[in-house]
């Protein structure tokens, strides 16, 4: 995870997404042309909206490690609701790679969390 | 807060940094180039370890701004553990400033928490 460490501070958002493309992908549910519409409608309750250039770096570097392939599709009737869509899928060598960085996020998200609930114990504990 | 917002992402390292700096600084037990070696060994569990450069750049931002003095003092005997010291001191306007600062933050803490906490029920739930 050494490309996303942040010297121990908080996880960088490209982690963060990373383990959500990956499930997205996974699912097989959608085109590439919704990731970003299912995210932030997702992440709206807790005043998070990732952007666009976020999402594609995820998806390009994924592309790019061939851990995902990318086929254009046609969606609808030609002439009717004719669309392009892009639908991804993880290869292999993408599958082992989103287990293995889904047990790492685990640590990291735990160790993240754990780093705010002691802020928040320092600062807002009850006074004793 | 905008200086420190992350698009809605994990809060940034100089805010979580700054409520650090104002609360050792508040307490009046310590002096600067004491202060490094708290937080440090504080966060060593946590995996955190706040650069020298990160923690001067609060300070420095709070000095800027007015919220604390600086005061060299001598530490200690002269011609034996002589040693000159930086204390820092929060002013009036410090003070006003470090309690709105203290309760953005809780909110921001709080929000960060449950963003991780989605992440975790969202890829490591146990299957129903």
């Amino acid at each position: 995870m050494s490309k996303y460490e942040n010297r121990g501070f908080l996880l960088k958002q490209r982690a963060f997404l990373k383990l959500y493309m990956y499930q997205i992908i996974m699912e097989q549910k959608r085109y590439g042309q919704e990731y970003l519409h299912k995210l932030r409608k997702e992440f709206e309750p807790f005043g998070y909206s990732p952007t666009h250039s976020e999402m594609y770096k995820v998806l390009h570097e994924l592309t790019r490690e061939k851990l995902v392939t990318r086929e254009k599709r046609i969606k609808g009737e030609p002439g009717v609701d004719f669309q392009e869509v892009i639908f991804y899928e993880l290869t292999d060598k993408g599958k082992e790679e989103y287990d293995l960085f889904k047990k790492q996020m685990k640590v990291e998200l735990e160790r993240n969390k754990a780093l705010l609930e002691k802020a928040l114990r320092d600062h807002y504990a009850p006074l004793k």
